[in-house]
């Protein structure tokens, strides 16, 4: 597998743009398409939350067919609880497209994200729409990006290819997330396309898997928006024979995936609202995949845990608390926690440990922390980032 | 009921001393005891954090006898996760106060809070409860406070009066807590005395009927530390007929007790960490308990939510979306959502308010959250605090 350049067009027959159309202030882009050349084989995941955004609801009907020409996103307003209208303008957007496209309604794919409650300036979104079009190139994938962020700082595209008997294969991705960032996704978008020549129903299984370790294993602020979603689509233009077996090139693709995701999801986490560092949290020797998960998504949201990396304190006290108070069932002490590569707490207990050698490695900007429950056998892994003042500062004031 | 002047010593027949013995920097006060003159009656509520500290696993077996005779607690160090010696420490400071008051080492109740993962100084401690025995008094209350607290801001004691058949009855109570707060307690010890005469059994069934919508309904950021607990001394000195059945005698001893424990909790939320405002948040028309709880919980913890109020923005999406993802059963389309008695959400959809009048309101100290489900018939309450710069400074170098 190689990173090759670019991002959602990298794959062979997808176009994209990115254009102003005045939702956000300031004239920054807020509307973008990624469109096929002929209709692809779509996936897609989507958020728990009871409430759903208006344009994600239109999606979850419209993928249902297993195809996608394109699909529409805005941001700047997350087109969510505003009643009927909220829906009939996620209608109207995908019709607007697939007239401008030459195809169905059903075939165009939609989210909104941004602000929640308040509706959609539909004229703006109508002629954003229309240039958005007009402009849709191979080059267009980092306008795209940069029209699906909000408060993101970093771009978040990748592309990588494979050799799927003996034909290149290439897969894009772009996303957007920075706050509102939990397992079970955030308020995340992510968009990945790729050429390969793969069954609905591989495609899908796919996307589950690496969805589960990637998208679903980050923590910003321990909130689960309402227009989370992942969509794929694969057009078939690698023109590889099918993966239709979940067999060694099916496994390859899934190697492949997971990459990109992986990619996407980390630099999500890396970039979450105020952060200064990433945080990479292992937990290893649980005794089942709950209790494996539950210590290390209760560590990655605790706001104790995330300020005292941000203060480059190791204060392994609050990590073995949020061990303790996440519900899954291990013995204090027989627990070891290592801060990088220095052993803090062994069988429960303080661990002397040079403090000059920790504060230097909590200088750094990545930042591993491993707690060994010493139970069984089973392991997960999370990514967060530390609790600074920028977090109250950009979310203090995101509405005003 | 009347509130009345005091704390822990407003009932007859108890003292207490709070001292400074060194384990907190500075000279300040960091180890208290409160004592009733003779046996009383107790009761405990504990931590449901796997990992217990050292001093509360004592105590947890010391009033498993139903009679206590004083409390020891320490600040500056939370006597956990340093393996053995901690259990001989908390062993050793219940002997030592037992021999200097004439009683048995069992009927001495012990806890510690401070840093995890530090042996007690045990020469200050020991010589901290040989002063603090010697000062004892009934004027000792708001020292004792003072030396339990750790970074609260706001001392947190309260007295009341109530007749039982004829006889004066009183309660006091003293609290400490400010972050690592969250339902199922916090890093918060809460410690009240009475001097009503009542059995073990109802003086217990009283203590969690109280924390259940008080103590455990407070939120800070989300942590649950390895130290909480709350204790109830009842030593019988206002000679009332005694308490031993659930009747109205009984329920008056009881509100009077919620009385006390609301008083604590909401200021404990107040103090939170940084906090600059009290928020209150309602769910109405819940299905049941479960899911009232999930909604109140979800919100009150939701740094989003928590962020905005800080802001003083009526951003209402954060609430809903939060109540979205709590994993309660609802119906989005139902829900309202008031600020204060501002309707801001009317069945899921945003309602046009009067953004002036929500800012003004939001410029107040104590902010009210409404959530009405329109689903059944069950409410629930919980009080947190917003999040401010000052929480990420408070604890990005708490133990430095």
């Amino acid at each position: 597998m190689n990173v090759i350049e670019g991002g959602v067009t990298a794959p062979k027959g997808f176009t994209a743009a990115g254009v102003a159309c005045g939702i956000k202030k300031n004239n920054k882009k807020d509307l973008a398409i990624v469109c096929s050349e002929d209709n692809a084989v779509a996936s897609g995941v989507f958020t728990t939350n009871v409430v759903k955004g208006h344009s994600l609801q239109v999606s979850m009907e419209h993928i249902k067919n297993g195809i996608a020409r394109a699909i529409v996103i805005n941001s700047g307003n997350a087109n969510a609880c505003v009643g009927e209208t909220g829906h009939r303008d996620a209608k109207e957007i995908t019709a607007l497209t697939a007239e401008l496209l030459h195809c169905e309604p059903e075939d165009i794919l939609v989210n909104s994200t941004g602000v929640i409650g308040t509706k959609l300036n539909m004229p703006s979104v109508r002629s954003g729409i229309r240039s958005a079009v007009n402009v849709l190139s191979r080059e267009g994938s980092t306008d795209a990006e940069e029209a699906i962020m909000t408060t993101d700082l970093l771009k978040k595209e990748i592309a990588v290819e494979i050799e799927i008997q003996g034909e290149t294969v290439r897969i894009g991705g772009m996303a957007k997330g920075s706050g509102m960032i939990h397992p079970n996704m955030a308020t995340m978008i992510g968009i990945i396309t790729t050429d390969a020549n793969i069954s609905r129903s591989l495609l899908d299984k796919a996307l589950k898997t690496c969805v589960k370790s990637t998208f679903n294993r980050i923590s910003v602020d321990g909130d689960t928006s309402v227009c989370d979603s992942v969509f794929v689509l694969a057009n078939g233009f690698a023109d590889n024979d099918a993966i239709v077996k979940d067999d060694y090139e099916y496994s390859k693709f899934v190697d492949a995936l997971m990459f990109v995701c992986t990619y996407l999801a980390k630099l999500m986490a890396k970039d979450g609202e105020g952060a200064t560092k990433l945080i990479e949290i292992i937990v290893d020797g649980a005794n089942d995949e709950q209790d494996a998960y539950k210590v290390v998504s209760s560590i990655a949201k605790s706001p104790l845990v995330k300020t005292t990396i941000f203060g480059e304190d190791a204060n392994w006290g609050r990590i073995i608390t949020a061990a303790g108070y996440s519900g899954a069932v291990f013995d204090p002490n027989l627990t070891d926690i290592a801060i990088g590569n220095i052993l803090v707490c062994r069988n429960g207990a303080a661990v002397d440990f040079d403090e000059a050698a920790a504060k230097q490695l909590l200088k750094q900007k990545e930042i591993t922390i491993k707690v060994n429950l010493k139970k069984g056998k089973v392991s997960d892994r999370m990514w967060t980032c530390d609790l600074s003042y920028d977090y109250v500062k950009i979310n203090g004031s995101y509405r005003s």
